[in-house]
C-alpha cells in the first residue's frame, strides 16, 4: 500500500483487482486443506503418542516425559505458527490491525508449548539412566537454531509492527523495510521447524527399530503399523510445508492485476 | 510484464524502480552466499563419501554403489536445481529467453544425476545380502514424491514456457496462469528435495551408529568426526533451503516500487 494510502486504495476493494470464481475456489481450497492438515498433524501426533508410546508423564518417568516433546513442539511450531502465518495472509474480512493482533496472539500461544516441549526433552535426557547427551544430533542442532530464530522473529515483529505503530507516519519507512524481511524469515523459520520435526521423527523411528540393518528390523505387526503412522506424520508435515509456502507465495490478487508490491504493513 | 510489453516496460530499466546501494549489496550477498553453499554442499558430500565411506563402485560392490546415491542426488536435486532456480530469479543481464533456456538446461543436467542416483540405491538394495526392502522408510516415500513432482514440473515447464512460445500471443493467458503455479510448485519441490536429503542423512547416520540407545553409541574418534560432518551437511542443506526461499521471495525491485505483480513469463 502506498504511503498514507487509505482503505479505499486497498487492492481487495479495487474493482480492477476483483476476484474471479477460480480465485475464490483456490482460496477456499487452500483454507480448507490447510485447516485439515494443521489440525490433522496434531491429532495424528497425539494418536501416535497415546496409543503407541504409552501416553504422558512429567519428571517421575523420563521415558513418558519425552512424549510431551513431539506433541508440544508440533502444537507450537506447526499448528499454532501455521495458522498464524496463514491467517495473516488469507484473512480478508478483518481490519488489518486485528489481523496483526491475531497473528501475534497465535504466535504467543506457541511460546508456552515450545518452552514446555523443550523442557520436557531436556529433563527426559538428563533424568534417564544413563543420561543422554543434549545437542548432539542434527535434529537438536536444527531445533536450537529454529527456536532462536522464532524468538528473534517474535521480538522483532512485536516491536516493528505493533510498538512502532504508536508513531505511524514517522516509522513508515522502517516498517516497510521490515515487512519482506519478517515475512521471508518467518517462512524460512516455518520450513526449518518442519525440517526439525521430520528429522526428529526419523531419529526416533531409527532409534526404535535400532540395529545396523534397520531397514529389515521389523519385529511385530504393531511396530509395523507404528512405522506407517510415523511415515504418514512425516508426509503430512511436508504437505503442510508445501501448502503454506504455496499459500504465502500466491498473491491475494489475480495474476494479471496491477498492484503495489509492498505487502501490507 | 503486461501483455505485449516491450523491453522498455521491464521494471529493471524503469528509473522509478532503479536499485539503491542496499539492494545491490543484498543481491550480491545472496549470489555469493548461495554459490558458496550450493558448491559447498556437493564438495562436503564428496569429501564425506570418499574419505569416510570408502569411495565409489558400481554393482560389483553394493555397499560402495550406495555411495553414488547421496552424491548424485545432492548434485541433481540441490546443486543443479538450486542454481537453476536462483539463475532464473537473479539473472539481470541476459535476454529473458536465454534465462529460460539456461534454467531448463540446468534442470536437464539434473535428470541424469537423479536417474543414476536412483538406480544406484535400487541396485545396492537389491544386490545386498540379504536384499533390503525398497520404498519402506520416510526418506524413500519423500524421495519418490519429489522425483515424480520434479518430472512433472520439467515436462509442464518445457511445454508451457518453451513449446507454447511458438504461438506467443495466443498462449499468453495460459502461460500467465502457469507462471505462479510453476514457481510455487518448483519452490515446494526444492523444499521437498531438501527434506528428503536431510531425512536420508539422519537415517544413514542412525543406521551407522545403530543400537536402541543411539545417542550414546559413539565408538571411535573417526566416527565422531563423521557425525559432525554429517550434521554440518544437514545444516548446509537447511541453509540452502532458507537462502533460496528468501532469494525467490524477494522481488528484484525495491520494496516501495510500483511494479507488475505478474512474474516474467
Amino acid at each position: 500500500m502506498p504511503r498514507g494510502g487509505s482503505a479505499t486504495a486497498r487492492y481487495e476493494e479495487d474493482p480492477e483487482n476483483a476476484w474471479k470464481c477460480g480465485s475464490w475456489f483456490e482460496y477456499l481450497l487452500i483454507v480448507i486443506l490447510s485447516t485439515i492438515l494443521l489440525v490433522g498433524v496434531l491429532v495424528l501426533t497425539l494418536f501416535w503418542v497415546i496409543f503407541y508410546r504409552g501416553g504422558f508423564a512429567w519428571s517421575e518417568n523420563p521415558e513418558l516425559q519425552f512424549n510431551l516433546h513431539p506433541v508440544l513442539m508440533v502444537a507450537g511450531f506447526i499448528t499454532f505458527s501455521g495458522f498464524s502465518i496463514l491467517l495473516y495472509r488469507l484473512c480478508r474480512c478483518l481490519k488489518h490491525i486485528y489481523v496483526k493482533l491475531v497473528h501475534m496472539l497465535f504466535h504467543a500461544c506457541a511460546i508456552p508449548c515450545i518452552a514446555l516441549g523443550f523442557l520436557s526433552v531436556f529433563d527426559s535426557h538428563n533424568l534417564s539412566e544413563p543420561p543422554k547427551p543434549n545437542f548432539y544430533s542434527l535434529h537438536t542442532w536444527l531445533g536450537f537454531v529454529t527456536m532462536g530464530m522464532f524468538a528473534m522473529q517474535f521480538v522483532v515483529g512485536f516491536f516493528s509492527f505493533l510498538i512502532l505503530l504508536c508513531c505511524e507516519n514517522r516509522t513508515y519507512n522502517c516498517r516497510a523495510t521490515m515487512v519482506p524481511i519478517h515475512a521471508s524469515f518467518g517462512l524460512a523459520n516455518f520450513m526449518m521447524a518442519i525440517a526439525t520435526c521430520v528429522t526428529g521423527l526419523v531419529e526416533k523411528e531409527r532409534q526404535m527399530i535400532g540395529g545396523d540393518n534397520g531397514d529389515t528390523a521389523i519385529s511385530t505387526r504393531s511396530s509395523e503399523i507404528e512405522h506407517y503412522i510415523m511415515n504418514s506424520l512425516g508426509i503430512v508435515l511436508v504437505a503442510i510445508g508445501i501448502i503454506v509456502s504455496v499459500a504465502v507465495r500466491r498473491s491475494n490478487a489475480p495474476a494479471t492485476a496491477k498492484v503495489y508490491v509492498t505487502e501490507r504493513i
